[in-house]
């Protein structure tokens, strides 16, 4: 899938067949992906927790309103901010960054794929990081679900809004 | 470009060719990029600030350490969270990843650019809040710098690290 296009096609997927989950193979293809991510200072201040047994997965249902397609998904990727490895607060935006790509190479393989918020929602992170047995100074910040689509994804709607952009000064 | 392969080689490119700029349609296509990020309940909390005007461009070397090639890449857009679209506080999560795309769709496009941090550094998100003249609702969440590669870019190491992986537990 081409670079450009795959950007403007992506889209949340939330229906997977339940019966499939993704390959090894796939699955370290997206935290390559992830781990390529820009980071300040280059330092990397991230961590993945891969969620696939289907006791875990169950459990998300629990703690995250919007993410119980997690257990027809069948992987769910938690991405983490180590935040004793970040060059100053930059935890708050690395991982991110490393999430995007998540989404992006989910869709150039032809997996569907979908960011459920935890940052910056405390509460939630809170849960996110007991279930997980997570040390303190590692941060929950988004969980990806990752599965086969249910059915063929069509494009979004093209969001670009022309009102959004400004040049030299608002 | 392919998708995984333009994820796995994108990097961080901060010599320009001082003499060319992005053209028009490039720009577009970079925003275009950007807006098709996903967002909490797709609020899409984002606009963004293109900065062309060499006397603007001029002037980031003053108000960021490590910013100084904006003026040679000739372009900058910075990302801006608009506060009041957000839904809840994911305004500190949604425009990063529509960064990350601008990033990604850049190197597509065989562009270079960089992420340069704003956000969370208060101080310099107050200098460029200043600079633009953003409403106290539109925060600078991040600089990329846009140009022509003044060299060939090679692809980064592979920063893939395994030991950054756990499965359902820490």
């Amino acid at each position: 899938m081409d670079l450009m296009q795959g950007i403007l096609t992506r889209r949340s997927v939330r229906s997977y067949r339940a019966q499939e989950k993704i390959s090894k193979q796939e699955l370290t293809d997206l935290l390559k992906a992830a781990m390529q991510a820009p980071s300040a200072m280059n330092k990397q201040p991230w961590s993945f927790v891969v969620i696939d047994k289907p006791d875990v997965l169950d459990k998300i249902q629990s703690i995250h309103p919007y993410a119980a397609f997690a257990k027809e998904a069948g992987t769910a990727i938690v991405i983490c901010a180590n935040r004793a490895d970040s060059y100053e607060e930059y935890w708050k935006v690395d991982p991110l960054l490393a999430g995007q790509n998540i989404l992006l190479a989910a869709h150039g393989l032809g997996l569907g794929a979908c960011w459920c918020g935890v940052y910056p929602d405390e509460a939630r992170m809170q849960t996110f990081a007991k279930l997980l047995n997570l040390p303190q100074n590692v941060l929950p910040m988004a969980l990806i679900t990752v599965g086969i689509p249910a059915h063929p994804v069509g494009a979004p709607a093209e969001r670009y809004d022309s009102k959004k952009v400004h040049f030299n000064q608002w």
